[in-house]
């Protein structure tokens, strides 16, 4: 675990308040919370992949400003920040050691700086697996010990619960199952930075570019103008061009899903981001995965925080981290 | 865990002896070792597909009889027993819910049957979970916390250790890697009992079967008299049907192996069993693993313990039921 802050609330007790932070590729999203949990208000300004780690502290200062004033909190009353991140992230030591988002991001000591900024202690961690805290807290995998958050937006990664603990990986990667090879992947290797195997093909991009691509000339021009989730919703309503394409995405998505089972044994899959929380591909995806009964059948659904499941996950952890502080 | 059992040795303390079990599907091993995990003395008998619960019970305390009586130890210096299963095994309960390598076992009570026999304390795992506490007890994975021992014989499957503990998942199928699909392997569901996909095309029996009949008719009339180890070893002599049939296998397990990596970021992958502890493969998985850098690069090593890694797996949990017993 990262070392005590140097600095202290001084209110660290059952009262106060905590803020949590999503750092996203375009947005910032900052949220006051109370120590229940529940969110008093919301702030959200840009981000672009220039933002730096400075601009984006002074940011995230601002929105705290303007959240404890809208709500009429004091500033002693701040107990924790917690913040995630799109990329590898070192939860103990506080530092983002890199992120495809956000341009010459590397080995951040984003914990520090906010602290020092803010005076209150601060957490950082990877932001799906802050959505996966989330989930698990009160969200579709609650109370539920093994199971996998499986983000598809324009990336794909995932948050794991093993034994009820979310697990990392001595470097960090753990879940970074965007790189998953399965039949109707790419077989070669990714660069770093670079999509995955199964980003490159089921991935919000990857749906439009590589997947459309792979399909007869007449798909790609009826389809090309749609977003990977317009195309899913329109193959409901009968467009065979379209269903096509869904049952390729979900080919690729449910062998992803029954490797990613073979090892863990996880019981649940929450699918969460702009991709994995489209309806026909579920549907499609629990059809096709319904023969693979061996070793074991995961459940499939899809999450039920949707975009507040990072922020809330990071309200999960500031608290955890303010209570570690006041001990 | 399992209920304190009904007896308790009379020798609960530093002293005493354990006795550790492997069940194959066609021998059985039975070894007595002291408190610092020595192994004093072993003993082996045939099993067959027919063998019940109940005849390798008295098989096992014939050889627990003859042991102590070889090593000069009373009966009452016994402390506890664990055995090994080749199936799915439910740790906490005692009870093998299934092999394929036993006819009708099925929910079979094997620590309680044990107590009842030998009265003392017994312990029930499966086996590659076994070898992969054994590898990290005093192997190849001695002081990693992340790992993955990977089995590679008739059968495939894997002992996961994350952050130093050994995943069981809430089904006990964790670890059931002989199911994944990844390109190069059959992409059909598999029924309970038989062979997963990725068995199919690299288990000992997949490689002559599947594998070499996929291949030109030449070569399977060339190689089909031999066995997945003899085809590999003929492959570094510079026999071209052999090298090819060794570089599909070696592609097939290297993406199984990148594909547990991104779910895991294991550190290391220890391989066993009489096909993974082929050096052949090993080198050619290592140099197809070489450009897949993302998420993380795991290690590739032999298992350091060969065929005894259950045993001392199996001494290892038995040394841990005496002291819960002894507390």
């Amino acid at each position: 675990m990262r070392k005590h802050a140097r600095t202290r609330s001084s209110n660290p007790g059952s009262a106060g308040h905590v803020v949590a932070v999503d750092i996203g590729g375009s947005n910032l999203r900052v949220a006051l919370a109370d120590t229940k949990g529940r969110i008093l208000g919301k702030f959200a300004d840009s981000t672009t992949r220039k933002s730096s780690p400075k601009t984006l502290v002074k940011q995230i200062q601002n929105g705290v400003s303007q959240l404890l004033g809208q709500a009429g909190v004091p500033r002693t009353s701040l107990l924790s920040i917690a913040v995630g991140a799109p990329g590898v992230t070192n939860r103990d030591a506080g530092v983002v050691f890199a992120t495809s988002y956000l341009k010459g991001w590397k080995d951040v000591p984003l914990a520090d700086l906010l602290e020092s900024a803010l005076h209150v202690p601060a957490a950082v961690e990877n932001d799906v697996k802050l959505a996966a805290i989330g989930e698990h807290w009160i969200g579709a995998a609650r109370g539920i010990p093994d199971f996998v958050f499986l983000a598809i937006g324009t990336g794909i990664a995932a948050g794991i619960f093993v034994d009820g603990r979310l697990i990392h990986g001595p470097e960090w990667v753990a879940g970074e199952v965007g790189y998953l090879i399965v039949p109707g992947t790419p077989e070669e290797s990714s660069r770093r930075g670079t999509p995955g195997s199964l980003e490159k093909m089921i991935g919000g991009k990857g749906i439009r570019q590589t997947l459309l691509q792979s399909c007869d000339r007449a798909s790609a021009l009826a389809l090309g103008g749609l977003t990977a989730t317009e195309i899913f919703d329109l193959a409901v309503t009968g467009d065979c061009r379209a269903q096509t394409l869904l049952e390729r995405a979900a080919r690729i998505l449910a062998y992803a899903i029954h490797n990613i089972s073979c090892v863990l044994n996880s019981s649940l899959f929450v699918l969460g981001g702009g991709v994995g929380t489209n309806k026909p591909l579920l549907a499609a995806t629990q059809r096709i995965l319904e023969p693979y009964t061996q070793p074991s059948c995961p459940k499939l659904v899809i999450s039920s925080l949707g975009q507040d499941a990072q922020l809330i996950g990071a309200v999960r952890i500031a608290l955890d981290r303010a209570r570690i502080e006041s001990r």
